[in-house]
């Protein structure tokens, strides 16, 4: 009965990779809560990086600068 | 004062659908805790059918098991 | 599939009201959207009146003012 | 290390608006709580008006009715 | 620099046992898309069972219905 | 009609501090989107530190290497 939101920053991740989040994320409820997979909901959010901050800037500016 | 938050898949969900939710979600509160509709903020998510898992599966997956 | 998360002041909500806002919240997905209510998820977050604010004021002040 | 959600109607926030929401909210928790701005991290969401209800109205038609 | 929310129902989980979903939560990021596990912020919600719902039954009640 | 969600770490955090988050918050919106602080609503979430992690450390082990 777990849920369990992941927020990322939305840079192109395919559905492979969301599929494996979304296995992986409900097997660790599994190991280590023995919860029951048929209920663990499992909600990957996608944010622009123009929406998304650390450390007071924004991260689309963050990527630019680690490109140049 | 309660804030509500709904998230469903994104799957064609109409905009009066959404005001039925907004209306029944809100007067839920009112008839159950008696509070004041006027400051009740209900927000609505739909998440893309690849951003949802149960059981450990896509919903985009289980979508299309079901059809075939 | 939905996954409904309420969040209210924590002001004496008993067991029995909170029922009522998983049921109706529940029901209202069905009625509306006709959601799987087996797989539909409420949660229900009590957030302490030192913690909420609107309107810039904490909701504990607000308490007081209108018991004044 | 605080994390900060901020939700607001998709309504034609500029990106410079962003970084001022960023800005403000981590240095908002360094001025009270004195927090390392370093690992604080603010997600700006941007909703719908159709997604977003108070007092159990739609903004969308909230929005209609301010501009008639 | 992602942001992982797990939400699970209040029934005696240890530290050490949310040690190990940090853990988990925190390496999947890392296997799958290669994020920096030094700003990969990990949140667990311990929620009452009066406060969980699925099915529109209260977990309270699921819990003694399977222990009876 | 903002909705600020601020989590932050359970370390003695005042009703003081919760009061100026709030006040601050709600002005932030103010400045930066003209928003009518009357319906801006803000809720501080306090984390019990066992449950908060970043670098795939819980913040109570990261304290305790922090002091001594």
């Amino acid at each position: 009965m777990p849920y369990i939101n992941i927020k990322i920053t939305d840079e192109s991740v395919t559905a492979e990779q969301k599929a494996k989040l979304i296995q992986g994320a409900t097997q660790l409820l599994v190991d280590v809560l023995n919860k029951n997979p048929a209920t663990t909901v499992v909600v990957i959010d996608e944010v622009n990086t123009d929406n998304w901050g650390i450390g007071g800037e924004v991260v689309t500016k963050l990527r630019e600068q680690a490109q140049s």
